[in-house]
Formats: C-alpha cells, structure tokens, sequence
C-alpha cells in the first residue's frame, strides 16, 4: 500500500538543515525535531491551506482555549527506512481513524484524511534524510490539534490548529520497569475521555506517577476507578499479562485506549498459535497467579516502547517479582513485530504503508 | 483587609490605552481584554522576575508540553469597585490556596503569594479604570499557567509560564436554564482531577454538553461515574437543590471542585437561619422530590454568575418543571452575595479585600 501525497500545500523550506548538529547515537527521546513542520488552521468552519514551513515557535493568545479548557488531542507514529532507503509507515490509517475519535469526543473538527496522511507524507518527503537506517532508529511523528481560539468562556473553540511535529529516536529502552498498581488514584472516569488520546489524559497521571517514582516505580499499571478490582492500562502503555501460557489483556472500553501496538499484538500472537484472551483481568487473580508461580510475564504494549517488558509489580505494599525467563513471549512478539516495522520480514498483514 | 502590592516586578505600559474603543454596555463574556497582563515564568527550578506587559500573544514552541499533555490549570475571580471607587475582591486568598491545590494535583510547582495575590494587585492598579462602577460590573480575573517546558515525551515539564489576564463583564445572565441530569457521561473520576481547577476537566464536558444542547439544554449537572445515582456539579458551578425549606448540596470530594461562591452561599444561607444540609444528593431524591412538590428550586453557583437559577431538568428522558417563586432563596442569597460584593451592605464575614 501507498499513501497519496498532498498536492495542495505551501511550502517554505529552510535555508540550512540542522542535520549536521544532530548526533544520532545519543538521541534522548522527544527533544530534537527535524527541520520542518505541517501546520494547518481550522477557522470559519472550514480547514485552510496547509503548510511546511520550517519546525519554529509559533504566536498564540493568552486567552487561546487549549490553555484554559484544554481541547488537545495527539497521536504517535513512527517512520522507519528498509534496507532500501525506503520510508515506511506502520498502520497509518489506525491512527489516523482514532485521531478523529479523539476529535469528536473533545468536540473539535475532524481532520481531512488529506490533511492528516497526505500531509504527513509530504512532510515525510521533505524531511526524509531524518530517517535513518537500521534497526532501532526511527523518526517520531507528532501529529495534533489544539483550540486556538480566543475567549475565557468555557465552550468550545471556533479555530483550531493541526501540526505534525517529527523527532529522531532510538530505539526506546527504559530500563528495568516495575509497576505499581494503582489502590487510589484512576487515569479515567466511566463516560469519560480515557478512550481519547486527549492531552488532559496524560497530566492527570503526572501527581500519582511522581508518589509511585519515589517509591521506586517507573510506572503505574491503571485500575477501575470505581472498585480498583480489575486492571486496565499503563498510561502510555496498554498492558499484558501472560499466566501459563496464555496472554491476557483488557477489552478497550470508554476507560482504555484502542492501541494499535495493542491490537497488533493480538494479531501477531494469534498468528504465532499463542493463546489470547481478551477480558477484564482482576487484580486478585493477578496476586494469585504470581503467588502460585503461574504468572510468567507482564508487558506493556505502544508505540515509543513497541513493547516493554516489566520485571515485577506492587499491590497494597507486597511486591511480586516476576521469573526471568529464557523464552518471553514479550522479546518474541518485540523481535516479529520490529522485523514487519522495518521490512526484515514478510508483512503478511498488510501494516506497513510506503512513503 | 488590604492586600500586599508586588514590588519586585518588570512593568511596561502600552503607549494607548484602547479603553475607548470598548463599549461596556455591551460586554460577551470573557471576549474582551484589558490594556496589560502579568507574566511569570518558571525555569531552572525558581520562579523569575514577574512582568507586566502589554496584552499580547506570546511565542511558544510546538512541543511545549501544555498542547500535548495539557498541563495547565487556572483560576476565575472577580474585581468590583464600590461607591467611592476603591477596587475590591471577594476572597483572593481562597483562589489563591486553591490554584496551589490544583497546582500540586497537575505536578506543577507552586506560586508565590507575592506574584499571585501581589501581582494581581499591581495588574489591577494599573488597569483600574477597567473596573468600572455600578452594580452589574466586575473585572473578570483569570490567573492560569501552562507547561512551556519542549520535548514529546510524556512526563512532568521543567519549564512554567504563569499569567494573569483581565477581562471587564457585564453582570452573566445565560437565559433560562434547563439542565439534563448525566445518565451516561461523566465528568471525573475517583481518584482523578475532579476537584482540581484543570484545563483537561472543561473540554472532557463539551462533547456530552454539546448533545444536551441538541435536546434543549443549556447545562448538565453530572453524577457519580460509578453509579451515576448521586447528584454532584454542574462543571462550572457547583449545585444546590432546595426541598421544602432546605438547601442540600453534596459535599466536595476529589470528584467535586470546592467552589469559593459554594462554601459562600453556605455560610451566608446559614446566617439567615436556612437550613443548610452538605450530604449526599441521590438522583431518586431529587425526582421523589420534584413529583412530590417538594422541590422548590435548583440553582448553580459559581463565580461567573454567581447565582443560576435553573428552571427544569430532565432525567431518563422525563422533564420536570419547577415551580416560579414569588421568594425564591436563590434570588435572596444572590442580592445579599453581590450586596457584600460590590460593598453595598455590611462585610460581617470579612471576605472583601481592598486594593
């Protein structure tokens, strides 16, 4: 599969690239940004004319909505390049679909698949010496929207802006990751807007994440806010359990993200003949799995990670390490699902899209 | 009481004034601003010298981690001038602790009292002549800060702006309201940002307001997500609903925000002998009530409007009118508030403060 391109744009490229200055072996994720960016404004009902114009800061309101009321949503995508120099994207059409679910749930405009994927492919175009070869390098792609209308009145905006923003990375290590379960504090309300990938999601976490650091967790696995029983995501991570030999994992919900990581998981699993089941997994039988030896793995599943294996985890001051394992489906899955991003092996799915 | 000014500050006034190009009569809410604002900004672990400047938009980077992580929290106050044109306000320090509160909550640091409140108050000095004189008139004050900090990656941002804009009101009159009672959608959770003054709450409400809005109703007076049983806010008022001749109202809770006019109306309802009862409110009481005839009013109060009286609500697809009043309490308390206000009746609680 092939994107189209956009035709439709104006383009102001920069004088000199900034390339040169970057180092690529030390690159600290989400700091660094290519040379250009797309930007297209929603105004009198209707998207205008896009641009790529050089990445720079921007002029804005003090009384511009997303500061006050906060409609802001993103995604997050990844370019990778083949043996071949060529450029290629994973599933760009599921992030394109879930951008503007994100959309209508915080009220603001859809954005034309033109604008969205025919913009990020010229962008791509234009800034494609940022993609480097070999496994482990990508670029990060940034696309959102933000309300840039005026007016301290708590409804939604009439103007908005759309950017795509790209940063280089690494491949994503973390380190050694031990979760905290969370007792009290919740990412997300029933009837709220934890299925949309909405700025107001991730600060919400900041507090509680910063209690569970000091206490030596890198991360928090989320829990149902009502009765904190049954176990939901990570944050920027949905998450997976395997006890036995099969893989357990929530079913999406308004509380839950519908990762594309996640659901590609679940595919390839199913393809690799491992057992999936995709329901609510409670706390308890989490504790006794772990006390019972039958808990094998947890791993968390996104974009900037791929996947994250978690080494063990916290629940009301007991911490339960986890068994270190020789044959982890976590590195199995990591391994087939990277080969498919960086065309090393046959994408028998159909996931990856050329530039 | 008098508040402190804030010496230490960088002031640039505009060249001319654009008082007179405004016409008071005829104020939208929150749409107009005044000649300056107060800027504050937070780096390398310390708040910098506040300025005040002309109002204007201001650069800020793509990446800056308010538009992808949202966080930013704010504040809604009000300035009044009396009979002999001193400038008042009504509990600052309440916003003040408050917006600290709603700081700690988004893992942002904490502002001085001395750029908060003294900062306010040199901003108000500067810009006295926009508060004008006459019930009905106040400033509109709205501190608020965002995180400037760069960098896509999901985590607290080192860097902060604080801001204080100001914006002349006419006294809010929104029409008559209908409210829908939330069945399914929800406004924060257990364990979540309910009761912090953060961006991310207003915009999770527009979409669900925005359907009510199709229905015929101006606002939503949201429940418990769990359950959705128990009567709690209305997103920016806080909720009371009088049966026969008491006022009930739920308590605060980290799902409720603990409004400055809320605990005001409370006291002051308690002075005149109302019975006041803070408890939970079941939505079945509150049909029980209404089908009964025991359900005198239901009205909001924020700082905004200070008092909404609400003329009807619909649960489960049934609207229930409420009786027109002769005395209503929410007209009786909402004279004597905005008589303490604008200093046309004796202080007793000592709430207004000079400038």
């Amino acid at each position: 599969m092939e994107l189209k391109t956009l035709n439709e744009v104006e383009i102001n490229l920069v004088t000199s690239s900034k390339i040169n200055q970057v180092d690529f072996e030390n690159l600290t994720f989400g700091n660094i940004f290519t040379d250009h960016m797309l930007v297209c404004d929603y105004k009198n009902g209707a998207w205008q004319m896009p641009s790529i114009v050089p990445y720079a800061p921007f002029m804005i309101d003090p009384s511009a909505k997303v500061f006050h009321y906060g409609q802001a949503i993103f995604e997050g995508m990844k370019a990778y390049k083949d043996q071949q120099d060529a450029v290629w994207l994973f599933r760009p059409d599921e992030n394109y679909k879930r951008f503007n679910k994100s959309a209508t749930r915080m009220a603001m405009p859809e954005v034309p698949e033109t604008v969205f994927l025919g913009g990020l492919k010229k962008l791509l175009e234009v800034d494609r010496e940022w993609v480097r070869k070999g496994k482990g390098n990508t670029l990060y792609i940034r696309p959102f929207m933000i309300a840039t209308g005026h007016g301290v009145i708590a409804a939604p905006s009439q103007e908005y802006r759309f950017m795509i923003i790209l940063s280089p990375a690494k491949s994503y290590y973390s380190g050694e990751v031990k979760v905290l379960i969370a007792e009290h504090y919740s990412r997300a309300a029933n009837g709220g807007i934890g299925a949309a990938k909405a700025a107001g999601n991730y600060s919400a976490q900041f507090y509680p994440t910063k209690l569970a650091n000091e206490q030596g967790f890198q991360q928090i696995i989320w829990t149902d806010d009502a009765t904190h029983t049954k176990l939901e995501e990570a944050g920027t991570m949905n998450v997976f359990f395997r006890i036995n030999d099969t893989l357990l994992t929530a079913p999406t919900s308004e509380r839950i993200l519908d990762g594309v990581t996640r659901k590609s998981v679940i595919e390839l699993a199913k393809r690799e003949n491992i057992d999936v089941e995709v329901r609510s997994v409670l706390v308890d039988e989490l504790v006794e799995a772990a006390k019972n030896g039958s808990l094998k793995e947890i791993f968390g599943a996104g974009t900037a990670a791929v996947i994250n294996p978690i080494v063990g985890f916290s629940y009301l001051g007991t911490y339960y390490e986890l068994p270190k394992l020789e044959n982890a489906i976590a590195l199995e899955i990591k391994e087939k699902l990277t080969n498919i991003q960086y065309k090393l092996a046959d994408d028998t799915f159909g996931w990856t899209v050329k530039i």
